[in-house]
């Protein structure tokens, strides 16, 4: 299934002029691969080409992790007493990325490694690959409708169990961890976003951050916002 | 205090030669500003100049939050009909941020936030500001002390509930999870990373991420990988 993706994404890339495609850890990289990563001082970054090649840039000591991938990609490890740079000149040397267009998660890339991108893929223009990985990823198939679903059930079956136990007095903040905590009793992986929890004051705040004010009986907790990762 | 940090941040940016410092939300802004804003599709940034003056860009829809910070910046509110381009000319421009290097957080600012900049402060430099940051936030005050021994405290009294709980035949998820509820239980206020929770063949990788493997009668869990945020 994950290979169709893979086939999916090289038909969006040609559709919308893309050479190379370049993600790093997060959703997108999952979803395509099946490979997950923390974010760190170390860059890792998979590289796709619209000609169908693959490849991922790694510190030597997480490469074990891709030998469960869903794809096939050509791995090029650094150790941390080499650098990176190497590594990543190696990769976009194979995958002939210099000179191409290749769209990255202006999201979700960092200038760690568009930064690494620019320096060892020289003549090469980053672009925002966004608007692919949405089309991508939209349409859903069976398998990710019941995981929806099944996120959804989670967050309702919290929702009930935490706004029950909500009490006058109680912080914003206390409100929050309630909510966490009941998401994952519930069964969620991770949460999708820190819980938005806010009432009174801070309700009118779109996107506030929950606060040590505590609840006052009638006040209205105008955001409850909250979803289970997918 | 805050504005103490900022005088300290210029003393340190006129020591390594940066005549601006940009921030995106996160931990850095939070220490300097006290303001929490989620990093989301919406660029937000701080701009700090050595000569002392501060400015923040980001949504209208977020200005309100600004009044709480703990030092003065212009605000450069953003409506998303009218693009963010122009609030990002005007602050650069009020800043006079073209032509000057600017340090960045190349491990938190997003390709978003870095293009933004590069476009509307032309012929401007941007470089890693981790040094500089670094070097500010290595000294704790004793109120930062206080906060570094309470997360301790939360993490110890975590810990200890939930190794309690883990038998055998709970998945490695599972434990991830029951640490993350005591976690909050115990009064903590995020979690610093999603904790790394692994057993068996998963416990030779680092940074592997918690699987739904059950955990047998003998296996070594290597590593319990957790931290509150401050």
């Amino acid at each position: 299934m994950t290979d169709q993706r893979v086939d999916r994404l090289r038909e969006q890339m040609e559709w919308r002029g893309l050479d190379v495609v370049a993600l790093v850890p997060g959703p997108n990289l999952f979803y395509l691969t099946g490979c997950s990563f923390h974010l760190s001082e170390r860059p890792i970054v998979a590289l796709f080409t619209v000609e169908g090649r693959a490849a991922i840039v790694l510190p030597a000591l997480e490469a074990g992790q891709v030998g469960s991938a869903s794809v096939e990609m050509e791995t090029f490890p650094y150790r941390d007493e080499d650098g990176h740079d190497d590594a990543f000149r190696d990769a976009c040397d194979a995958l002939s990325v210099s000179g191409t267009v290749i769209g990255v998660e202006m999201l979700q890339m960092r200038g760690l490694e568009l930064r690494v991108l620019e320096q060892n893929a020289p003549g090469s223009q980053t672009t925002a690959a966004e608007d692919v990985l949405f089309d991508l990823r939209v349409r859903k198939d069976a398998s990710e409708i019941a995981l929806m679903r099944r996120a959804v059930t989670v967050t309702e079956a919290a929702l009930e169990v935490a706004v029950g136990q909500i009490r006058a007095g109680m912080t914003e903040r206390e409100i929050a961890a309630l909510l966490s905590i009941e998401m994952l009793r519930a069964g969620a992986e991770g949460l999708a976003f820190a819980p938005i929890v806010v009432a009174g004051p801070n309700a009118a705040m779109p996107h506030a951050v929950p606060s040590d004010r505590a609840v006052d009986p009638g006040d209205t907790i105008l955001s409850i916002d909250i979803l289970e990762t997918l």
